[in-house]
């Protein structure tokens, strides 16, 4: 018995794949995913349309996808995130059916709860066996954590592992189980390993990155958390990647022993785990190479599912037990919700991710932005899109003044705490002023009223909609 | 958030259990287990009912649980394994309701196809966190793998976790996460780890159990198997260790690099593990203290759920890929139907276990046991209780013969080839024949027409049924 198959054609045929069907893909390749456009090109090449495609997240390497949208191959897209060049296309108008966004947590969740359903799941796995048991920890294609495909592989009705580095029987270091694999699949390559590190920045050099990145550090430690046992997620941008630079130094300085790092997981994390900040990561994707070394060789650093990270459909997640997360937007609004799907001009280039996860499950949830970006103001009166809603988040931290949330009856003593520190704290009217006194107000976007994507929150319910713009 | 109670009691009322309900249990700590009594004794002190117990092994440690029957505790058990002691009080009608058997792979295809259902899982962590990650590799009662444990985790409506090593969040190295736990308990003593190694027994020094031994190493021999990626499970009993020892010095003589070592792990497999015939082990349950090292610091050793071991609703199962197992019996039938749950006096004293889930699917099952036992001949007309269904057995070998089963329409090859290898080849019939004449024909037992226990195959069908004795 063996389920290796020929190639992705014969897997798409064993699998009954037919008109109407969902079918889905993990993005822990990142950019540098090959199987999306592999998968999609066999079925369009087979005649096969009318598919929608859940993604947990599209980049812009996944570009060709529009091309099938135009054909009719693709009729559907349910994802996490989508970059912006699919994302300007989806707001354009060319898909017919809204795009549902979830969150990280959302997706599994819904997959779990069987409110979304996978007909076929294709499964990009740096190494596996011949009978499906996979990783991505080890192979040429290495790509870390696979945390967001353990709910596909665990719900869809059929499961296709599609690897580059077949390895004998059994793989011993596997992340998902041979229970789940209904066919393998072996390919010349699965992805660009160098890839992974799109969207991931370096620690900014910029003034006004490293003043907020300052600032942010300054609120945690005045918030109280920053003692033993501390816990920490930080985003891949420059300005939160130098807040947890400043938060390491405070740590070691301190002699403080923090609980765990989390996340999409960095060098900059794995650096701290090393100089003993932490005594454990939680991965659910590796941002970078040095991520994945790290999660293959440390047993500390330790990888987890989507639903383990995040997920509402379980008795508990990660998320839950987090202290201080660290979130950017391209939008807050004056009650505190933020855009991070849209940009100004009412594109699509982003999406909730583990956003409105961990923001709901910290204690502490701050939003790093500057507060201006390319002549518009960072705070609105409405979000043109609400990714997280206001009440799970804590603090917005600009270069220009602090703004902490007490219009949901919670923050009182942390506002307190924040101006002892000497903190500029502010009003979150008052950053509106200031940015719009910096760029203007910006004419309203004009947007149609054809809804191209259904925003869901991590319970599932719609939380907003996005329209093509005109 | 923390989902740590004060004890099992109030555990017990935080879960809603009341009359009528099942709960479940793990054998990962055999006759070493204190959980199980403990959890009944607060049931039945807090005055709850008719629970059905559903156990994946009872061992007679479990001796208290005749006494919850007596009182109307406890009205229903399901197990996989029952040693003699709860076995003669079954057998001797205590119990109203039939007993269920299933197999080690049936129990939890069964909870996941919803045919099995368990309202609270009761489940002894030798370290958790308080959030429920937790795992059996470490802590003072280590019991290393808890692969059995897993579906309970994942099925059960509300799953315990019962630790006496509890860590600081999180437990990096958990084989059960917290997404499948509701509430934590911290409590002495879950169990005494020496009693792990009960029912496991040395390589026997017994001339009857080494010519056995011997010729069950020269069966698989013989077969071709024998080979670069071969893979094997043995039972824990002397005479299947004492054929792994001649298994693994032909390998090692040949350099014969296998695949994987299965199953319940003795330090014999570790061994051989170690000395390079395999590599790596997958392991469901440690048999013994060096199985429990070995997992914990051997990543080539690899702790796999019950489903992914032997289960039948996973696309696979290791035991799919598993070339040869040796297997003990009390009775074999003319038909190779085996008999392991009841002894030659009709009483209960064993199980299925994973007898049935790997001679169904490895490529060569060995069937080892002496001719007569007590002056009782090993092979039958019909056994008392078919365990294993004749279809999947291949081989009988006994001290004065091996019985090669051709009945089904396989297995003449094979019988070819023992022939030519000089093994003393003979039928079913003259093994009866045999044993009869070392033995004499024995009186038949007496039994009532009270059904005790239901006998279930791993796809849950009914297989045969155990009755209680005059």
């Amino acid at each position: 018995m063996s389920k290796l198959l020929k190639d992705i054609r014969e897997a798409i045929v064993k699998t009954g794949l037919k008109d109407g069907m969902t079918i889905s893909f993990h993005h822990h390749m990142r950019n540098g995913d090959h199987v999306l456009n592999m998968v999609l090109s066999e079925i369009a090449a087979l005649g096969i349309k009318d598919i929608t495609v859940n993604a947990s997240s599209v980049f812009d390497v996944h570009e060709p996808i529009i091309e099938h949208i135009k054909n009719g191959v693709v009729t559907g897209i349910e994802c996490n995130y989508m970059g912006a060049k699919v994302g300007r296309a989806i707001c354009e108008g060319i898909l017919e059916k809204p795009v549902v966004f979830r969150t990280h947590g959302g997706r599994p969740s819904d997959l779990e709860k069987g409110s979304s359903h996978i007909d076929v799941a294709f499964i990009a796995a740096p190494t596996s066996d011949d009978m499906g048991n996979c990783t991505g920890k080890i192979g040429k294609s290495a790509c870390g954590a696979i945390g967001y495909a353990f709910a596909d592989a665990m719900n869809a009705d059929k499961v296709v592992i599609v690897t580059d580095n077949l390895v004998p029987y059994p793989l011993h270091e596997y992340s998902i189980s041979e229970v789940y694999a209904d066919y393998v699949v072996s390919v010349d390559e699965i992805g660009d390993p160098n890839g992974i590190v799109s969207g991931t920045t370096k620690i900014t050099r910029d003034p006004v990155g490293l003043r907020m990145a300052e600032y942010a550090a300054k609120v945690i430690d005045a918030s109280g958390l920053l003692k033993d046992g501390f816990s920490l997620q930080t985003g891949a941008g420059g300005a939160t990647l130098a807040a947890a630079k400043f938060i390491k130094e405070m740590m070691l300085k301190r002699e403080i022993k923090g609980s765990f790092g989390m996340g999409g997981i960095t060098a900059y994390m794995v650096d701290m785990l090393e100089a003993g900040c932490f005594k454990s990561l939680i991965d659910v994707q590796c941002f970078d190479l040095d991520a994945v070394r790290s999660l293959r060789d440390d047993p500390r650093h330790m990888e987890v599912s989507a639903t383990h990270y995040a997920g509402v459909s379980g008795k508990s997640a990660a998320v839950d037990s987090l202290d201080a997360v660290l979130l950017g937007a391209t939008q807050v609004d004056v009650n505190f919700n933020v855009n991070v799907h849209t940009d100004s001009n009412g594109y699509i280039m982003g999406g909730s991710g583990g956003h409105s996860d961990t923001a709901a499950g910290s204690k502490l949830c701050i939003i790093i932005a500057p507060l201006t970006r390319a002549r518009l103001p960072l705070v609105v009166d409405r979000c043109m899109t609400i990714s997280t809603p206001g009440k799970d988040v804590d603090v917005v931290v600009t270069q220009r003044g602090i703004a902490v949330n007490t219009k949901y009856g919670k923050n009182a003593e942390l506002k307190e705490k924040l101006i002892k520190a000497g903190l500029p704290v502010c009003e979150i009217e008052d950053l509106k002023d200031r940015a719009e006194k910096l760029s203007g107000v910006p004419a309203p976007v004009k947007l149609t009223d054809k809804v191209v994507a259904r925003v869901l929150y991590r319970d599932g319910s719609e939380i907003d909609k996005i329209y093509a713009v005109k």
